[in-house]
Formats: C-alpha cells, sequence, structure tokens
C-alpha cells in the first residue's frame, strides 16, 4: 500500500506502508466509516503458579527467587517461553546436580512460574502479598527473565545498583555469542557504557523503575533486591523496544528460531549469565551486594535533583540540605561496610558474624521502603525506584511533587508536597544508611 | 464540703465531698458563673532521650530494648521516676557486671530514658520512628516500665501472649513484698488469675491494646513484641485505675516513700521482675518467646468474635471460615514451632539453626503489621492489638467495622468494610503462621 504518515512509522529502518488496496485513496472503502463489533467477554479462569525449591543447606530460611511468568498471549514463543525455557534449563540443570547429591546452594532457591502476568501481573503480585513477611524477612534477590532475547545483539541489564557487581561479574563469565573471543560484559560495553566515578568506564545498567514484569511487587511492595535480564538490540541501529511480532499471533517458535535468535545462542548466553548470577546469591558465603555501587546511584540521582531543583526550591524556601546529608551518611556508612567486608577473615569469622553483615545487605533496601511515601500510588512503597510521570532521571516523588507545584503557579499545598517528601526521602535515606552502620 | 453527687464519686472507699464553703448551697457564690483566664502559651523545648547501650557479645545485631520516660508534670516522684529508679538500678547493676568484665549479654541491650512522654509519647515515637528499619530488623523485645508502682498488692503485667512464659519464669524467681515465703507469681495469682486451656489456672496478664506509656510505637507502629510492668492495687478493694497524686504536684519522694511504697520494697520487686525478664530475653540462646500462647491469644479473641459477631455476619453474607482457618493455621505452625524447639539438641546445634529459629520468634509480631489495615488511625499496624472504641474483647479493626455496620443499619459500604477487614485479619494471622511454618 501506500507508505504511512510520518507518525506511524515504526522504529526499524524500513519504510511502514499501508495494508491491502483498500486502504489506497483510489478504494471504493476510502473515507468509509469502520464499524468495530466486539465480542469480548468477562469469565472467571484459573492460573496457577507452579513453583519448584532447592532447599539451602547452611542458611534454608535466606531466599534467593528467580521467576518468569508462564501465560501469554497466544502462542508466546518469546513473551514468555524464550524465559520459560532459560529458567526451565536453569533448574534442570541445578535440580540434577542436588539429585546427584553433587551440589546443594548455601541458601535456598526458589523458582517460581508465574501465572496471569498479562493480565496485571496477577500471580506474583498474588505470591508476594500472600507470603509478604516471610518473603520480606528472608529474601536476598529476586532474578527476573522474562522475554529472555529480544534481539542478539547484547545484554541488557536493569536492577538496584547493588546488583550491578553480581552481573559484571557473572557476564565476565560468559562468552557473546557471535564474537569471538568475547565476554558478554566486554559485548555489553561496546553497545552501552557509562562512566561511574569509581569503576570507570562500565556497561550502562538500567533501574527497576517501571512495572514491565513480574519483579514489580518484588521491588516497589516489598523492597527486595531485584535484577532482571535480557538479550536485546543495537540501539545504535534500531530505537525499536520490542519485538516485532511481540502480543501477536506471530510470536511462534518458528520466528523465534528463524528471525530472533538463529540456534538460540542468545538463549542460552542469558541463562549463563542469569544462571551464575543466581549461584552466586544463592552461594556465596558473603552475600555479593555492593552498597557503595548504591550510593554511587544515590549521589548520581542527588546531582540530577539539585542541578533541576535547588534554584526553585530556594526560591519556595525549601532546603535540600537534609536530602544531601542523607545520601552522604549512606555514602560513609556504605564506605565502612565495605571496609568491613574486605578486613573479613572468611575461613575464620563465626557464622553470625558474616550472618550480620549478610542481613545488612539483604535488608538494606527494605529500608527505603515507607508505605505512605506515595499516597496515590497503590503498591509503590520503594522511594527510590518508585515509577514516575516526570520522566525524570532522579527520585521519583521528588521529580513528581516538584513537576505538580511548578505547574501548581505559586499553589502553597503543592510546595508543601515537595517539602513533605523531601522529608520522607532523606528519612529513607538515613534510615538505609543507618541499617549498614554498625550495629551498636 | 457536702457530698459530691454520685457520678463524681471516685474509686477509694470513702466518701467524695466538694471542697470549701464555697461550694456550699448557702455560699454567695452559689448559682455564679466562673471565669476561667487561661494564660498557657506555645513554646518549643527541647527534650532528649538519652541512651545507653551494652553491646551484646555473640549477637549484637539483637537489641532487647528497655525503657521509661524521664519526663514529668511537676515532680513526677512516682511517675516517671519509680520507673527512672527501676532503670538506673537495672542498667548500674548489669553496667558493673559488664565493666568487672564478668558478664556480657549474648544480645545488645539498649537502655532508652525517653523524653517528652506527657507531650504525647514523643520521644519514643521520635526514637521508633528514626530507627525504624533497624529496629524492625533486629528487636527482639521491648520492656517498658512506667510507673513501677501504683500500689503494693501486686504485680500487673501486660503484653503480647509470646512474653507471658517469660514474665512468669522471672515472676516465680522473684519473692513478693510483704509476703513471707510467697513469690511475686504465686501472690500475683492470688490477686488476678484466669483458666488457660493449656497451663491451668495462671495470673492473667493484659493486653497493650492501648497507647498509655511509650510501648505504644514499639507494638503499635513496628510490630515489636513487648510487655509493660508495675506493681498495683488490689482490685476486690478499689477499681482505681491510678493512685491518687498521679499528674499533680503532690507527686514527691516524701508521698512515694511514706503512702505509696514505704520502704521501696514493690520497687525492689518490678526492678528484680523486669530484670529477670531483660536478661532471659538478652541470654538465653533460644528465645524464650513463646507461639503457642500466642495461639491462646488468638483463639480466645476468635471464640469472643464468632459469639459475638458470627450469627449477624451470617445475614450479611459474611463467612468467619477464612478467620477460623487463619487461627487454626497458626495453630498448627505454633505446635510444630514448639515441637522444633523442644527437640533441640541445645549443646550441639549449629549457630545458624537457632538463629533461624530465633529469628522465626523474632519477627512474629512483625507478620501482623499492615499500614493500610486502619486508614483512619495513624500508628496503628499491628491488626490484633490496635486499640478499639468498641469496648469488645476481641480483633479492634473487626469489633470497630461491625460495630459501625451494625449502628448503620443495613448499609452495604459498612457492611463491606467489616468484610474487607475480615480478609485482612484473616491475611494476616495467615501470613503469620507461615513464618512459623519450616523456612522451605
Amino acid at each position: 500500500g501506500d507508505k504511512a504518515p510520518v507518525d506511524w512509522q515504526g522504529s526499524f529502518n524500513c519504510s511502514y506502508n499501508f495494508g491491502g488496496p483498500g486502504f489506497k485513496n483510489t478504494s471504493a472503502f476510502s473515507g468509509s466509516d469502520v464499524q468495530l463489533n466486539i465480542s469480548n467477554y468477562g469469565e472467571i479462569r484459573n492460573s496457577s503458579n507452579v513453583m519448584g525449591v532447592i532447599r539451602g543447606s547452611v542458611e534454608p530460611d535466606r531466599y534467593v527467587i528467580y521467576g518468569n511468568h508462564r501465560d501469554s498471549w497466544v502462542h508466546g514463543a518469546i513473551d514468555p517461553s524464550s524465559g520459560t525455557s532459560v529458567m526451565l534449563e536453569l533448574s534442570r540443570v541445578l535440580g540434577a546436580k542436588v539429585k546427584q547429591g553433587k551440589w546443594r546452594p548455601r541458601r535456598s532457591i526458589i523458582f517460581g512460574s508465574w501465572g496471569a502476568e498479562e493480565f496485571g501481573l496477577i500471580g506474583s503480585a498474588e505470591y508476594t502479598e500472600q507470603y509478604l513477611p516471610k518473603l520480606s524477612q528472608r529474601t536476598v534477590a529476586y532474578i527476573n527473565v522474562d522475554i529472555a532475547v529480544f534481539a542478539n545483539a547484547t545484554l541488557r541489564a536493569s536492577g538496584m545498583p547493588s546488583v550491578q557487581n553480581v552481573i559484571f561479574k557473572a557476564a565476565k563469565q560468559v562468552n557473546a555469542p557471535g564474537v569471538d573471543s568475547t565476554s558478554v560484559y566486554e559485548n555489553w560495553m561496546k553497545y552501552s557504557n557509562r562512566t561511574s566515578p569509581e569503576h570507570g568506564t562500565i556497561p550502562r545498567m538500567g533501574y527497576l523503575n517501571g512495572a514491565g514484569s513480574d519483579y514489580a511487587a518484588f521491588v516497589h511492595y516489598l523492597g527486595i533486591t531485584a535484577m532482571d535480564l535480557s538479550y536485546t538490540y543495537d540501539r545504535s541501529k534500531t530505537n525499536a523496544r520490542i519485538y516485532p511480532a511481540y502480543h501477536t499471533a506471530y510470536d511462534t517458535f518458528d520466528y523465534c528460531s528463524k528471525y530472533i535468535d538463529p540456534g538460540f545462542v542468545s538463549h542460552q548466553a542469558v541463562a549463563r549469565t542469569a544462571g551464575n548470577a543466581l549461584i552466586r546469591l544463592a552461594d556465596s558465603l558473603v552475600l555479593p551486594l555492593n552498597c557503595s555501587d548504591y550510593a554511587e546511584g544515590l549521589e548520581d540521582y542527588l546531582r540530577t535533583a539539585v542541578g533541576l531543583y535547588e534554584g526553585q526550591l530556594q526560591m519556595w524556601n525549601i532546603s535540600m540540605e537534609p536530602l544531601k546529608s542523607a545520601v552522604a551518611n549512606f555514602r560513609k556508612a556504605a564506605t565502612r561496610m565495605d571496609r568491613t567486608i574486605h578486613s573479613l577473615d572468611l575461613a575464620n569469622e563465626t557464622p553470625l558474624k558474616v550472618r550480620k553483615i549478610n542481613d545488612q545487605l539483604m535488608l538494606l533496601d527494605r529500608a527505603f521502603l515507607d508505605p505512605l511515601a506515595f499516597p496515590d500510588k497503590y503498591a509503590f512503597r520503594h522511594v527510590i525506584w518508585a515509577s514516575s510521570s516526570a520522566g525524570k532521571s532522579t527520585f521519583p516523588g521528588l521529580a513528581d511533587a516538584f513537576a505538580s507545584a511548578n505547574n501548581s503557579l505559586g499553589e502553597p499545598s503543592a510546595q508543601h508536597k515537595v517539602h513533605y517528601h523531601l522529608s520522607v526521602l532523606s528519612q529513607a535515606i538515613d534510615s538505609a544508611a543507618n541499617t549498614l552502620d554498625e550495629v551498636i
């Protein structure tokens, strides 16, 4: 057909045209109205979470949870079955080791094959709500691999800054598919990187500040440290956010094996990376979560916030000093914690001393929860990673409150909300710093 | 003066009369209006929490907190200084042992001398809010001794049912003042007892469902297991709830030493009982918290709720089965936990196995928290012990929602709130049961 209008054009480097002859100006249907008969109907259906567990040998009461949904629109070869195949392979390999008596992780591993994700993350939300206290008290981390392979250029990873270290270590030990003698890590760095004050040039990891997959309840409602992994596009060639057959009847095994990941080598790379991270989290004596990287993330958010808001806030007589001081306290506590970890004599520490440190690391994200921080957003309790409509790469509640106050043209109650949220935020960061500090 | 009207009569066995001649019918002032000139003014004053800590030797990251306020209306010899003297004595004795190198508790002990209690529990509320995550993650129990001695007849104790066991054991090891060869426990039983399905006749402990002293934030906002101890009246002789000089300028050392506790023997009994409980909580290998006693408390509340509400709820088409099943699940999990504890080979268990059980016991009350359970009551999050205006000895949110619905004469939204709270409650009890169950 004819070329479609500019704002109908998609993200691939090709021309997007209208469909068949009926769409042409010369068509007999040109200028017609379309009558759409909707025959949807509501129906109650069951959807199950299917769970698998490997009991931990030393700390069975510490969980590393690995999950993905199982339901799909139509066939769903890629969404979710690319992720499901990765999870099944991991559970097969680890399960075999356990059954052979060759290995059992230090901590418990829980695999969750969630139901009803496409209807609103229902399976994982129900699971986390039903078991909230024990999951919140005992979960070290949640790993999500939903669409494992969007495309076959590079790893994409999102998560709390404290898992960056885990993902990097894992990605360095896996070969990148289709590139000789290159690790997933090196390959990733070529496609997407940033400069870290502490680490220099490193791959760029994203944050989990949306609710795009089953990590949402873990991150936003329970404050559990989480990561989401996949293989994806070369962003220099396309700004597509999704593969073309996504959520259509064309998302089939044939499509996946022919066009998205011939040979399933990207699936394999994701499985190896995610599995490596899973084992690190479940089996390391000291949890590999890095709180100084978290400090870097907070400092980055703070820098952006100061740049965007401080001038205006001063005019409203609102000080950012408490926030600055909280972030500085967090950095100090993180440095102290790092020093404590590095000075551990791992072979000789008592189990309870290591557990003390691991508990501090595990529970760090819980300290950022405030169930009253976002009164208008049910299920968002994590003050750092909640979703935001302001579109700024900084503290979400502050960004949203500032945008409202700015649009309100001087309404004092809107400015008061900015001030209030700044208190909530500073208090949460200070509290988190306190949990990293020496325990007494 | 003349005898005051019946509903002005107080709780002591004496006649309560009007004051001087000005109150007589024959007075020149009879029938006059009174003009009251109020010269209060607001002023910002500082009030400090004074903290003391003993670092735990084995689990420094586990806290037993002991507290009382320090501020008073006027002199406050009894409120709060009777409690303060008990705390100072305990910290002196334990501090001396620690300084002499003779003893250090397994867990950390934190003494809190709270400021500004009389102005709304401000000192303890600020402390718990400021350090919420770490206190919530690490606090084994909170012991409150505010007015240590109301009168000198018997011990009075309130707390979560899981501390009953700790208080009983402590009270059995302390001699009752003024009664030969009788323990505080035996003496208490004479004044106030009940029949427990499991333990037979035992002293009657109260619940902490109000906000009468600094335990409030610990119990209601953080869900920390707590107890409140004092010596009090013979209730068969008076239904006074407070000593006559309470909150007046007559609450002096002279008054206390002459009329309330000559020889300070009741102070001593409270100090010994509270100190004994403190040491049990801080120094026992396995925490002495008893979850089966908690089950008994829930069953008691359930029985009352079923008796009061089930008939009417059936007419509203609201089932109490989920609540019954949750309480039954809790009992089952508690029995299992008790069995696990009794089968421990204490000399040979690994530190992490004991820690696992202790964490389950410590965090049990946290599982009953729901920050959205009482939308109209800020700072009440514990679904079992929140305050209630219904005046029934059962689940507070259910009692209040039922009373509202009953008064609303068939308003569906009021009935819906009963149904909703029943879900919140059942879910919380089920969650708590889950935390007691085998961890994986």
